[in-house]
């Protein structure tokens, strides 16, 4: 899954070692530059060499032809397919699903329509605990049901699931708000996530120029974070204007102390 | 002058310390991807750091509606105006002329229309031998006639101009091959140039290639460049199959020793 694709992207996979014939999905955000002018070249490049497996966008209703338009004036023809699926910026919505992953996409407060987004992984089954299920008679059709959280009968007693079986692994999640405003409004999507990615363009000395612009300082980035109960944050898209973050991180983490600032290269492992 | 834009030019202009705001003119060879997707990018770059001063790009029939499109489709307005010029790909054009320079446009040997451009200082004025000039009684006056290299009369006797001037010092001349199959048809167009720049995207083991894809192998750009009696060739645009360009260098240099291989950030002085 790959979220936003400014220009570079495909040299920064390669820097990186990112193999990008593993992306299936790409989600963009917004039509900014910044988050989709890097798109033709990647689409390109994995043609070059030698993709034939179909690739899905989820991006605003313009993009599709825009895209098709950038990829077919060299004549070139692509040797797999691009599902685009378009995004809506009304409401929260389940854009994609698996036996494994959710992702949901939901409204931002930018200057135009801007989607964030969060993975999440489904609730995991309840594990067995095996000594327990033996002692009390539990058979093998009974497992499903321990698995998913109901109660089972044995010789028609009912006996609660939770006596066999601890309670499932933690389900983890990443919400990501690429260009947006102070807005209270993302909290219930975003809330409790192990990891968000917030914008913060400007620090507080800036707030007026953030206002203006439909962007966050650190300090109101940090304030979402808090408020949704997210367990990590970390800050990115800073203005050219900053040679160095510190001020920005150090402002965030008087609100909000599990704050890093994003780098290049960064990962992130969610286990 | 830049010539071509592919992607993550402007991270190079800047990699580089080359001020983008400079750049009044983009020559675009033809629509190949690896040849315009960073045009978008840099033109929103020089609109976010202030620019207002017009950039003037020549480029093939199609790029200027998709690069307005790709600048207009996130509600961007550009503070400064895009001169496009169409290119035209049937023969030899000059596309610019000022005091001391001309652009002149040429077709290359491609899957697509491409086009070739030479950049060419104009005849400098011949140098007044001041001292002869004294002797003579020329008078200043006959200075307009003797710098265009014409003769002059003193006293109904006339003079050679050659008795009061030295030759003009040398006007120097870049000529540009991006995309090309091998093609004896471009010798006219940069005969005598003193600096090449011709693509060799295979070495001659994959000649059978290099003819099915309209590129050029080094030893054929070497021809080029020794045919068209070039002071020196600039090799480039190698196929990523070639971790290392030594070979390509070697082959070119058995036919025409004067060449190097093109590396990110080398400066060539015509002077």
């Amino acid at each position: 899954m790959l979220i936003d694709c400014g220009e570079g992207t495909q040299m920064q996979l390669r820097k990186y070692s990112v193999h990008m014939q593993r992306i299936s999905h790409i989600l963009i955000s917004h039509l900014h530059g910044d988050h989709f002018y890097g798109l033709p070249g990647l689409l390109s490049t994995m043609n070059l060499l030698g993709r034939n497996k179909r690739i899905t966008v989820y991006c605003p209703p313009e993009l599709p032809s825009i895209i098709h338009q950038m990829l077919s004036i060299g004549d070139n023809k692509l040797a797999f397919d691009i599902e685009f699926n378009i995004l809506s910026f009304a409401s929260k919505n389940c854009i994609f699903e698996d036996e494994k992953i959710e992702i949901w996409s939901f409204p931002l407060k930018h200057r135009i329509p801007t989607c964030g987004f969060q993975i999440k992984e489904k609730p995991k089954p309840y594990r067995i605990d095996a000594k327990k299920c033996q002692e009390a008679g539990v058979e093998l059709h009974h497992l499903p049901n321990l698995l998913a959280g109901k109660n089972i009968s044995i010789n028609n007693v009912e006996y609660d699931f939770q006596k066999f079986t601890w309670a499932p692994k933690h389900s983890f999640s990443y919400s990501y708000c690429s260009d947006s405003a102070y807005d209270e409004k993302l909290i219930p999507f975003i809330e409790s996530s192990d990891l968000l990615y917030h914008e913060a363009t400007f620090s507080s000395n800036h707030l007026d120029r953030a206002t203006k612009t439909f962007h966050s300082t650190a300090q109101q980035a940090a304030k979402i974070a808090q408020k949704s109960g997210v367990k990590k944050l970390i800050l990115g898209h800073f203005s050219s204007r900053y040679t160095e973050v510190e001020a920005l991180l150090e402002e965030a983490k008087q609100i909000f102390s599990e704050t890093e600032c994003a780098e290049d290269g960064n990962v992130y492992r969610l286990i």
